[in-house]
């Protein structure tokens, strides 16, 4: 994840252009804060704690991010970002009906690491707070569109046969019950069967 | 939920024998808390502020409940047992395969209501509080196991058979995850399309 800067970073930072070190130094407060949500949840996560984390000045990390909701939201958008591009990368040749089990594991994956533990956290924190609650809600949405399109392209599922799309959601949606099934207790070995099964059933599903 | 006391409650409280009374005041006491906990978050739910909430004295709720982690798993502990209850009472007859979207229906909704949101909040707070952890890890389980056996029989599902029973967990998965889509807005009709789409995927797999 990239959270953990050592002195090499530094240096390597350093040596970049003004305009790509600040990039540079937006990124490691990005990472930097999905790791803080992930491993303190909201009530534990601020500014000050993400930019300490990242080496980086209160100042600097102000001047990227006005308040405390940018930062997170901003956070969470961009890691998902990277794990939409890192999926697709999985299977650069697209993929074909024989590849099925392994997309679906790879598109539960997305939600039993610190990006789904650190989502998590930001939605139950906007349940209750009103100031987060429409930016999460929004984000939300976004992310779930575009990790649903990349379900849809990956599964090669055909969306015009009736009952296909909700197939799809659906085994998002269970995707996204497995990663809250593994926030207190390692689900592994019960995650793998039921996706074993799933997948199976999935693939006869979407051939139709 | 009956959070909302009424004077008509309390008068009804009062007259009942001392033992009874407890009870009732110990009701009282988890409802607010199931409550307390879907509304304002661990955060925000203090024994006090449950206390107040159920016109008891601070003093009373710590006889029943002696510490705030007492109080909270207690309340979505009963609260759960509340709704096995009630999800059994929904078919007294048992159920015919041709009752499993209804089956399925009821199932989910067991993650769309307060309790859900309460033992959220719970589940979410014990994955950064060590003190928490233990006893909120312990209650998941026992009433994850409880809730399979439910789905279990109301689906009339044949464990024996290669396969049902990791069908029936990636259904309860798939639920969960419904449950945690409903959190910022009202997915009811998404919902709704899912659940259709996957009560006859079921029914043909569990049918074999």
């Amino acid at each position: 994840m990239g959270a953990v800067t050592t002195d090499a970073d530094d240096e390597r930072v350093e040596r970049l252009p003004k305009q790509d070190r600040s990039r540079a130094t937006r990124q490691r407060l990005l990472e930097a804060a999905v790791a803080c949500l992930a491993e303190r949840g909201w009530a534990g996560s601020t500014v000050s704690v993400v930019a300490e984390r990242a080496g980086v000045s209160r100042g600097a990390a102000q001047h990227h991010f006005p308040t405390r909701e940018d930062l997170f939201t901003a956070a969470v958008e961009y890691v998902a970002e990277e794990r939409s591009t890192a999926i697709r990368e999985l299977f650069p040749q697209g993929t074909a009906a024989a590849d099925r089990p392994a997309v679906i594991s790879a598109l539960v994956d997305l939600y039993t690491g610190p990006l789904f533990r650190a989502a998590l956290h930001l939605w139950v924190a906007a349940s209750n707070e009103e100031q987060l609650r429409p930016r999460v809600t929004e984000l939300e949405a976004r992310v779930g569109r575009e990790t649903h399109r990349i379900a849809v392209e990956l599964l090669a599922a055909d969306e015009s046969r009736p009952g296909v799309r909700e197939t799809v959601q659906g085994l998002l949606d269970m995707a996204r019950g497995l990663g809250l099934a593994n926030l207190l207790t390692d689900d592994t070995g019960r995650r793998d069967r039921v996706i074993a099964q799933w997948s199976e059933i999935l693939d006869r599903e979407i051939r139709g």
